[in-house]
């Protein structure tokens, strides 16, 4: 265990390309960035350390075999290594970690399993870039779409087939990323839980039931640019002050949906652009972009429908133009009943403390599991903290779930018929 | 009459490198960028072919002079030709071009003027880029402080030593551009009015008294980023959540000041800074830029001061911390009395409809002030559109505000003795 905790430690380091901890502003590996690639690069190291047979495929996602006869089925686990700005050193990273670490512990206890293994670092899982999620794994599973995804820019105006280009990819090639159903038997994920349920309660795995997806929408003012020191104040259609009272009413609407019903709901107004936002001149347009979730689709869908109408009475309250556009609706995700049950046999087994629960936040496995029964397994995170330098994981944590997941390993095929 | 309007035009439209009512985006030319430095070279042309001297001093301020006799003393005009981005073809570039225009004029019918003229187009008026306005002109008047600039950044990053030097000047000598008092006699400046004074009232040219220089705050308020799925509402810390009741606070208190007192007062959240921006991450940072004018110092300090009150009221209720940094604090600037009646006797000699007026903006013409007698005049602007690709002067407001430079020229020396 010792020995396993020191490759833990020694791997994640080189995976972040430094030691999560001394990383005061945390780490920036936006997707299709050549700080994914160096992370990417650091997995292939640690997989061809480990004997695997590495690959990239179309949409980027980096792919490491373990196999162990051409004829037998392939489990695949994985998650991603990209990050939000200034993001924690284990969100996603985590995943990759504890699968190979997995696939390391099988091959010391020199067993050999009754599948294949495949581990996959899915590219651009993060939406900080590009404002949509999880691309490498919609492509694996078909999701991707050349026509609609052609016009998304970064903050810079790059846009995402030249960030693709930028990669190393051929745009127009990504789709052929997708693999057919047969290519594999089953995915899990493992995750950092990113709330404070598992630590709160002291347990050591929790075993996602359901994942709320969420809802998007991008709010649009436009009023009038003017200067400030010579608009009197009553002569202004300020896009600023006429948006500004969506943000309280977008947090105070979620806390009162949630004194109403069992799943609850979480709304954030999370990015904000005023145009054109020079001291001196009044907010001409303010885009504010908005992120619901619940486990609860019809929740969701009714407060993007009472912020939609809320818009429409401050646009005529101060004469100025608003449009909302939902741009992501995503029915939440259940993950497979049998594929639950596994993980919480193996974690009695294990002496492992575990529950169920639902995951707030989306991941790679939302669209595995469209295709592949699937599962998601959390560990604790520190205070439940993600998305920050601070986010942290112990060592202890990652052995856990490296423990599961190697466990998962030699247990499939078990049912087989022979 | 026409041959002016003719030539204004041709001007106007080469000052700005085309038509500006053809710019559906309008123009944006920031401080100490190749745009504004080709504006610079269009008024070199234009200067050369009026056979004037043309020279850049220390900090970018591109000169003409007239020379009449080496032994004659010097009057000034001048304004800048750099914009805001997508800002209009006459803020700044109106006083330019008059001016030129004022000088042909005189030139036109052969009268020889008692003094030396200097046209001056200042560098970086506009504070669109590093948040700081009137740049050259503060070099000009000795204003200029290399140690307290030097680590200002625009978005991008640049530091304004860093712009400064790739426009081709050296940071270190910018404080060189003072001129002593004796190098010139007095200043006028021209502007677009920006407001709707003289176009309700249908006047010609208004005579500014005095202008409302800002108080600028910048608020930062921090609290904790996290992921937007996976927090709680009630378990947040959403900088922007906190901070966001100020702007509406911002407002009603700027217009709550107006119902009790004669010189109004107007207050803006004009920039707004979201970190990380991300639609999955709540808000950990918030700044916002706050711009205050008023003629009346007193009230735009008072505003100031409930401001950060109120901002200590909303850390203390949302538990994240708010810091309220005042960084532009200017007095209000009275203009010369005895140039208000100059310009005021050469109005009501060219039959031009004049008044006495405030200016809500701050102008070249501030730094001026405090160091040689000056004038600003008005010449009105459609609907007081400015800073936006509609800001609009007509030709003949412009040929209006020219005869009234053109005379104060041919007047200036008239009360020497002999």
């Amino acid at each position: 265990m010792d020995n396993l905790k020191h490759w833990l430690e020694e791997k994640l380091n080189a995976l972040n390309g430094a030691s999560p901890q001394k990383q005061v502003k945390g780490y920036t590996r936006l997707s299709y960035t050549k700080e994914e690639k160096a992370a990417h690069q650091a997995f292939i190291s640690i997989a061809t350390e480990l004997g695997l047979k590495t690959s990239q495929d179309e949409a980027g996602n980096q792919w490491a075999i373990w196999e162990v006869a051409a004829s037998l089925p392939t489990i695949a686990f994985g998650s991603h290594l990209d990050t939000v700005n200034q993001g924690g050193g284990y969100d996603g990273t985590a995943g990759v970690l504890c699968a190979l670490a997995a696939v390391k512990q099988v091959m010391d206890k020199n067993i050999l399993p009754k599948r294949n293994i495949a581990i996959i670092c899915f590219a651009s899982e993060e939406s900080a870039r590009f404002g949509i999620s999880t691309i490498g794994s919609k492509a694996i599973t078909g999701r991707f779409s050349i026509d609609e995804y052609a016009e998304i820019k970064d903050v810079h105006g790059i846009t995402l087939p030249e960030a693709i280009k930028q990669f190393g990819l051929d745009w127009e090639r990504v789709p052929q990323a997708e693999i057919p159903r047969n290519r594999l038997e089953s995915f899990v994920e493992l995750h950092i839980e990113q709330r404070m349920e598992l630590e709160t309660k002291e347990l050591d795995i929790g075993i996602v039931h359901g994942i709320a997806c969420p809802v998007r929408l991008q709010i649009k003012a436009k009023g009038m640019a003017n200067h400030t020191g010579t608009t009197p104040m009553e002569n202004r259609q300020d896009a600023l002050v006429a948006l500004a009272p969506l943000i309280a009413y977008v947090e105070q609407q979620a806390m009162q949906l949630n004194r109403t019903s069992k799943h609850p709901i979480v709304a954030t107004v999370s990015t904000v652009k005023v145009t054109p936002n020079a001291m001196n001149v009044i907010p001409g347009k303010v885009e504010m972009g908005i992120d619901i979730r619940s486990v609860d689709d019809e929740k969701k869908r009714k407060l993007a429908s009472m912020i939609a109408s809320f818009c429409k009475e401050l646009a005529s309250e101060r004469n100025i133009s608003i449009e909302v556009h939902p741009f992501v609706d995503t029915d939440s995700v259940l993950l497979d009943y049998h594929m639950q049950q596994e993980l919480s046999d193996i974690c009695t087994e294990l002496g492992l403390r575990h529950c169920t629960m639902n995951s707030g936040a989306g991941h790679d496995v939302m669209n595995m599991a469209a295709k592949w029964p699937s599962g998601l397994i959390f560990i604790p995170c520190k205070d439940g903290i993600s998305h920050h330098p601070q986010e942290y994981a112990s060592i202890s944590a990652l052995a856990n779930g490296t423990q599961v997941l190697a466990r998962f390993i030699e247990r499939a095929g078990d049912k087989d018929e022979n």
